[in-house]
């Protein structure tokens, strides 16, 4: 847990869910009501772990299992202590597309990699810090793809692998339970989504930091 | 422990102590005696190492000690997975410059990460392979420092620590023990030096592997 005076929120859940769109959206409001937000995303946000992210996705250097891991895991590390433990040392609001329910999605599930020895090495990445909040956007797997095909993205690496291995990785997201983990229904607009999304912030906001 | 039909042999020790140099001529030799043998180098080995090994030790990307912990566990588990252990299980006599123990060295009393756990994590990147055969090579840093300088050797962001700091990491090596772990003086002419490993090698194998 931290111990710090700043707040951290994560925004996870499958592939197409709206993640992007709703951190953006939750900075904003945040902003909006005078928090110092810092939006984030993972893996992401140092050359370093940009630098490692390219790597874990990049088709040509086909990581091994346990090598995405690791790269994961550096991109993990270097941000947390740059960037993500400072600002919430400073006090600020941290929103980030992904954390670590996502290595359980994709290395853990997905990639079939053993899961106590995998929590036991984020969180060596991570120097156990924990989110205040995670909200999983719940969104059957089918859907995202839908969505996804719809946008025209690119797909990476780990976003081209079959339907079915997303469908397995998916019910991480599903079924995750935990301290600070809720789920919002990202079935319905944009809108709606943030508007549950807000619901929680807000009350969450208020019962842990009523002097915020 | 290693169960493929292969043996697997590092040699480690502080910089400048001649590790290259002997891994080239212990490979020789053993390709001399009908061996068929595989040299590497630790970390590199396959794209992706290598390209993790750049990021570790880019200065410009000033890797956070657990980013570059991780870099190096991503390094180390292509490796193993692509390139070490298939060699093993063909049969092959595997002869890597560097392993696991300058993780110790580096990162754990180097960086000063916490022993126990990244023990652990290097455990999950190898997926359990230890060395048949750990060749220590023992050399004041001081001595090592100054071959290299005299070698006019371009430093990476690890090898231009403090000297200080490369002094705590060599008791590392010096104080190395464990099965299959020997020390060689490497304060002799390259010659000697290649003379004692090569009694060491040539009794291992002929006492682990009677009928190679």
């Amino acid at each position: 847990m931290s111990e710090c005076p700043g707040v951290f929120i994560v925004v996870d859940g499958p592939d197409g869910a709206g993640k992007t769109t709703l951190v953006g959206r939750l900075a904003a409001r945040l902003r909006g009501q005078g928090q110092d937000v810092l939006e984030v995303r993972q893996p992401g946000g140092t050359p370093l772990a940009e630098a490692a992210r390219k790597q874990a996705l990049d088709p040509a250097l086909d990581a091994s299992p346990l090598a995405e891991l690791f790269l994961m895991l550096a991109a993990r590390a270097d941000q947390v202590a740059k960037v993500i433990r400072p600002a919430l040392e400073r006090g600020q609001v941290v929103i980030s597309d992904r954390y670590d329910l996502a290595t359980e999605a994709y290395q853990i599930v997905g990639r079939g990699l053993p899961r106590d020895r995998v929590l036991h090495a984020n969180d060596l990445a991570t120097d156990g810090l924990r989110p205040n909040l995670t909200l999983v956007l719940d969104l059957p797997a089918s859907e995202g793809r839908r969505r996804q095909s719809k946008a025209g993205k690119t797909l990476d690496r780990i976003e081209s692998e079959s339907a079915e291995w997303h469908d397995r990785v998916a019910l991480v997201f599903r079924d995750a339970a935990g301290p600070g983990v809720v789920h919002i229904d990202a079935t319905p607009s944009p809108d709606d989504v943030e508007r549950a999304a807000w619901e929680v912030i807000d009350a969450h906001l208020v019962a842990a930091f009523p002097n915020r």
